[in-house]
């Protein structure tokens, strides 16, 4: 090991952690090694590249902060969280798709009783939404927990405004036959936040930092896998260039415009709102979670 | 690109960049991206384990500040460092091979003259230094740039102290014949950083800190390329193991000891003190530097 140089290093480097006490951390070091050696052979990284590099992930380090992840940003824009969700979501057909999180959930939001407004005076048109949460044979799945998180009209979640009240999330049951309703405002295509170090990538890259408008949805009931996923919204502009990757064409829905009139759940509105209606199927939770093999 | 899923996510990446206006940062990231994906797929990485990854690295961000650079030691610790060294230090046999920058270097030290104690106070036993700077065919390189820097003897660098004082760093000029000779303190073995999310991931690796002893060297001079690098201590017990990697056997010097007496310069010394003597090689600049080619 005196002899370290552009051939020998990567097996040097794997050696060092042949004692490495958990056989996963060791093995997911291996491939982190490997490929960040490989890739900068590959494009034959110069030392100043490296330092820029560094910088970039330095910038991103200091504008993470408490209400900011510029690091989740990171690993959405690259493609990343979308293929690891892809990678860690194979079900049978039939089942919702799941994608991406992203980095605007929040837990604790308020919750609702169906029929409830989570809007609560967040900007945007009114939407009225409602479903049925189901498993893969067609049976209701009651007393669902549902969580639902979006942004306003201005393409800001409520957690980026500055103030501490929830608007545009919260969380419900589903009803006994595993239906649920609940009021919102229609969802609008946004942009990334693109004021930081990611923003300077795509811009560098020749890509926009928009998102085809969508509604986040995380449903958990007993006996059934968690399922976090979005709705789009057919018709959308970003829906072939999502920033994040994460449409799917099972997940597009027609959320239908209606000038003014009464909602489905009877109330009068004396404006232009929309309708969604989107069903969701549960896999079923495997009784006990075998160990994930290994595909390397 | 509305059937975003795990085999078709990498493709359609990179397509999104396709018009990107810089073809070298475009081909950086093309290399980023399928090796990104690639670690993913390879390891099998969990929606759990990539969340982990993302909080370690805002934990490197955080940390980092003007003075302590951890996304410089991660890259030092994983080999990135030295692979980036090697790569773009290729050079005819007889030249002073080249090593690891490290996060420690200081622009603007303090400048010496010839046998001045560049120590200048910082903890240690004395050493002095001396050495030539040639070109390839033995030519002297007069009046050569000598940048120098090392850790004291508790293995911290003067950055890593309080105070603004430099210590144990500064830069002097080569004479008439190439010589250089100064009094420094002997360069002892010590911890990188360990107080950090590197530390950590090193003790989950079953890693040590340690980088053998060694004496920092950049110099420069017209005609030449820049010569970055280190002479270690033969003897160490960290020589086989330097946590980041940067020993060549070729830079491994005898450090004489000598329990007390007359040092080189004449110097009365009444104390143990050590000396080196090195010779520094360095390779001619190239009249006009051709565009590196891809390797991809």
């Amino acid at each position: 090991m005196r002899n370290v140089n552009e051939d020998t290093i990567t097996k040097i480097a794997l050696a060092y952690h042949a004692h490495a006490e958990d056989p996963r951390f060791k093995q997911i070091m291996t491939g982190a090694i490997q490929h960040l050696h490989a890739f900068a052979r590959d494009v034959a990284l110069t030392e100043d590249e490296l330092y820029q590099g560094i910088q970039f992930l330095t910038d991103v380090g200091h504008i993470t902060d408490e209400k900011r992840q510029e690091f989740v940003l990171l690993s959405d824009a690259l493609g990343l969280s979308m293929l690891v969700t892809a990678l860690n979501n194979r079900k049978p057909a039939g089942c919702t798709e799941s994608t991406v999180f992203g980095p605007f959930f929040v837990s604790n939001a308020p919750r609702y009783e169906n029929g409830g407004d989570v809007a609560n005076g967040a900007k945007g048109e009114p939407c009225f939404v409602s479903g049925r949460v189901m498993g893969l044979a067609g049976e209701p799945v009651p007393n669902a927990h549902i969580e639902v998180w979006q942004a306003d009209s201005e393409g800001f979640y409520d957690i980026q405004h500055d103030g501490a009240e929830s608007k545009a999330r919260g969380s419900l049951r589903s009803l006994k036959d595993g239906s649920f309703h609940f009021r919102s405002i229609t969802a609008e295509s946004y942009p990334i936040p693109y004021d930081g170090p990611v923003g300077r990538m795509l811009k560098a890259l020749g890509r926009h930092p928009w998102r085809p408008a969508h509604l986040h949805f995380m449903i958990e009931a007993p006996g059934y896998e968690r399922l976090i996923t979005h709705v789009f919204r057919e018709g959308d502009r970003y829906l072939d260039s999502d920033a994040v990757f994460g449409v799917r064409s099972s997940l597009i829905a027609d959320w239908k415009h209606h000038e003014r009139g009464t909602a489905p759940d009877g109330t009068r509105v004396d404006t232009p709102f929309s309708t969604l209606d989107f069903n969701f199927v549960l896999n079923r939770a495997a009784a006990a979670v075998p160990h994930r093999s290994n595909a390397a």
